[in-house]
């Protein structure tokens, strides 16, 4: 029974990862840390939790983690920077779901997050958690960053099309909709319900800090990859919708046959038959990503849709695959939900 | 053309009272206040009035008030009673629509709201705004006090069945479930988005301001009556469904007949036929009360069914009546607005 | 391995069943029928299962369902009754999540089912399917009725409280909330999206089929029960949440004590301390029930509030614990998803 | 006060065409026909129309449409077409809200529309009644195609970009996103709110009868106006959110300033500051559509977003303006109802 260690537990990602991990058959949590809330039972904030995690909250302390052999930082971005070294030098293995170790690209790292990067060898050494990508260097990885949730999104629909030149690689627009938990749990009044509810809205249109990153991850296979993206807000709790527009340079039948195959051997990415239209309900509280592709008819406009739950398959739950990867553990294992539907 | 005023209006009583003056015939807005947004345009908090109001907010003043017939207060509970008395000696009309001169018995409101009450000359001066109750009164008025948005709901329910002896007056239960902006407008964990959608919970079970000031007004027309009062959150912006549960000591054909005559007159309380099921959305954005009564077959239990937006007829539009009854203007002036449905 | 079988399979039950099913790690789906959906893939209907179950809906087939353990009817009221005995008498275990063998009395069965009875027999033998009421007789059962969803939260709530003599009996009143998923799935303007959301609304005040359901139960304990039920319809989708007024006979500590002791060893009812207000999000997509007990101050009042998921506990998880319970397995298989949250 | 008549009043646009007309001091509702409802009163199923609109639905009648000055068809495509002539005959003016009298190519139409023209006589009498393109023919119009929702959004979007040459006219793509009431009000699965709630999907991607109509507009400005559309459904009651790409010509200071001049004098397009994100829910009601412009940094790339009320300016608003027109009153009768927010 491998023992895990989550730093910053108070968040959605927090209580989605307990939420998994309590009924992970060769995993189970050891200690979760949160500096705001030491000494409250986690329950008493997530009551879902109520006789499944009997533990409480703890101060951060080097000495639990020691006790693990896996450490989740579901902190806010800039904070796992500060403490990974000490854990890797003890030897734990790390996950952050923050944004510390995704960027490669240190100057444009502090371009979006405001601030000098406190660990450069880290990011040096992190392997970016995206099995579909990486999956042999995250079973040997000590620090993974797990991806962004748009970026999980919008990279499985592009990966095959721009790897097999499917697609023209500069002129690609990725209008996404994701649901309010994106936004984390806090008590901001741009996510009160009356703020959210009933309407939908486009934000960060003149630049997302999720913008490089999924650059950073179509550039890995085609060096001219290059996208506009429009994040929007759902009234919705989880999912994510991606909409790509590209121009296509095969056949729809070729696309389809290319991006099956593609996917042919992954646990959590599925691609639906030619006409369909995914919807984000399908994947509520899985780890499945659902990809369908469209050319437009008497048109070489590819329209390829994916979707999403952000919490799992774009935080927690790939969070979880990355975790079973580095262990050694069947990939798998404790992502088994279906979706909850309705 | 009345001049208005309102001290705090970045809430949701403010921009309902402002979407309701911005039609109203006889009355315009002056000016508006609010210490933390002063020098805004309203309209960049509330983009719903662009074209419409343009105005800023403004520095709290005192000469800026004088130039108004009338100020509405949206500010918080214990705000007005601070500074009502000077606005009165200035000859200006007042309307609360927070709490401070609602309860008549200083010692039950500083139980319920937690201080010394700063005014109580004005509480005893305060008339209670609910028209169908005072009408003549608030016409006289110089202080009206605007009553609570569960408090409309129950007292305009139970108001003709305790005056003409309908039911027995001290075995009621009000389950009440109101929308999320009764919370009001504010950046608070416990009505984010995430928190409050796709769920219901009672909240205040063991006591809430409003069960007093229900209290109040029931116990002015049957000293005997009382009852348990239990709120709900519901997962939807607009509205308060009232459930309320008595003894009958009449029968149905009766009760009907009496309750029907009773708001015969009143343009804004509509008694529904026996047998219906008012829905929250029929009032949705309008100032309508609509009632239904059901007793139940073999039995002397009667149930009775009322709604209300809980921003129009629950405050803001029984504000807007209650304005239009101090200054001389026909009551249901601005107020001819039908619920959005759907 | 047990086999299952599953009767009209394409409603909410239906493909709640199959959630679980996909992951009970000793029952497999063997068939699932269908008269109007026959040769369609289960996931071409419910996406959720792609990849999960690869089933086609197949015509109703006695043969069929002889290779089943046990077999489901997830079919309208009125149904089951014309197919079970045949079943019965080939050996299959049967679970109803009708309503067919619930009511004991059969001249009340068709008061509120509106047509005679079809088998008679099959109602004697027939267990209620409330495991904390009957466990030890559905383990035996070849035939199981599984309750309600308002009465299983009702009667969840009130069962120790009547036992032990700490309430009333003939005083409560239940008002009830409800996602909008209790109504299945169908296409009726009445459950359109746009005529439910954003609006609440009691339903059937004067009379719904559980009430002589929650009643039977309750009878069961205490000959003089009796209560006043009230049906409401939130928007949302999942969640019941029953608010429940009585009169005290004991004070609090006592009840919460009687409680407690009375649910310590029930694997999926959950006694929260005194003063919570459970949230219906919180058993969302879990098989618990969360119940929680208030006595107002200076004052007999009593309120429990009990939530379950109206599709889990309340209908398809009830129903995998009965079979469990029939199978001769460990009651919690296949039952361990927590409550997805947010 | 003009006598207005309405054709099919049991949907959407018909109740909410009556919201409007209950309010406009110039038209009062004459008689309203509902095949399928004749004898019942509106209010009995629009309940927030009780003591505004005491008509009941008749059987259709070209008798009672005589004593109108101006009939609206509120009914399904395909429907008008058959009755318009001789009311036009009978010198009655008329507003089709359906789609018979939208497509001036009739061979395109019966492609989208699934059958025959029965009046094509009356297609090219028809003007298209989008005030902000067509304001003066309007006027005189004895005939007026009320355009489709997202039509209404794209088009005023991209009107002043390609009338003045600021955007290459052949790469654009709109993705839209509408709330549900845009499907009607019909008992179909696909509109269930457990089938649409807590949900994002694109549909009807390979092609929606909305594009032609789109490509109409826009090419009446530029002949090589082309446009990929992809709709999605939100889980949300009304509005519609058009996020605009494509390729920018001028500077973003010139463009901003060129829309702006374009709709200086427009009562119901209001562009926003540069930099904005407008919200669809701050036109819930009312008439108005929201634009915003944003060149993205270092990129010709132009993302134009723009909000309405499909059933306000996407449907009965525009109406009731195109009304406004041809009878010669104010334009704005009727239609300064301010968004509702929250």
């Amino acid at each position: 029974m491998a023992k895990i260690g989550i730093v910053g537990g108070t968040g959605y990602t927090g209580v989605e990862l307990m939420r998994l991990l309590a009924n992970h058959p060769e995993a189970e949590l050891e200690v979760i840390t949160s500096r705001s809330r030491a000494g409250t039972p986690v329950a008493d904030i997530f009551p879902n939790l109520r006789g499944r995690i009997d533990l409480e909250f703890s101060e951060p302390s080097i000495e639990a983690y020691k006790r693990c052999d896996l450490v989740f930082f579901a902190t806010p971005n800039g904070t796992a920077m500060h403490q990974v070294e000490e854990l890797l030098e003890a030897g734990i293995r790390v996950i952050d779901l923050a944004a510390d170790f995704r960027l490669k690209d240190l100057r444009v790292w502090s371009q979006w997050y405001g601030e000098e990067h406190a660990s450069p060898a880290s990011v040096e050494r992190a392997v970016y958690g995206l099995p579909e990508m990486n999956r042999e260097r995250i079973r040997d990885a000590r620090l993974v960053a797990n991806p962004g949730c748009y970026v999980t999104a919008v990279t499985l629909a592009l990966l095959p099309l721009l790897k097999h030149g499917l697609v023209r690689p500069d002129a690609i627009v990725a209008d996404c909709k994701s649901g309010v938990s994106g936004a984390g749990r806090n008590g901001k009044l741009a996510t009160a319900f009356c703020e959210v509810t009933e309407s939908v809205k486009a934000y960060a249109v003149s630049g997302h800090r999720h913008y490089p990153e999924i650059k950073q991850n179509l550039r890995q296979v085609n060096d001219a990859a290059d996208l506009v993206f429009v994040p929007h807000l759902m009234p919705m709790l989880r999912g994510i919708h991606a909409t790509i527009y590209c121009e296509a340079l095969a056949d729809a039948a070729e696309i389809q046959r290319q991006v099956e195959l593609f996917y042919a051997e992954e646990p959590f990415v599925d691609v639906m038959p030619p006409g369909s239209h995914p919807e984000t309900r399908s994947v509520k509280g899985a780890n499945d990503c659902r990809i369908a592709i469209h050319r437009l008819p008497d048109s070489n406009r590819l329209v390829v849709l994916s979707v999403i739950d952000n919490l799992v398959k774009g935080a927690a739950g790939q969070a979880v695959q990355n975790m079973n990867l580095m262990l050694g553990m069947d990939e798998t294992l404790g992502l088994s939900g279906v979706g909850l539907m309705p």
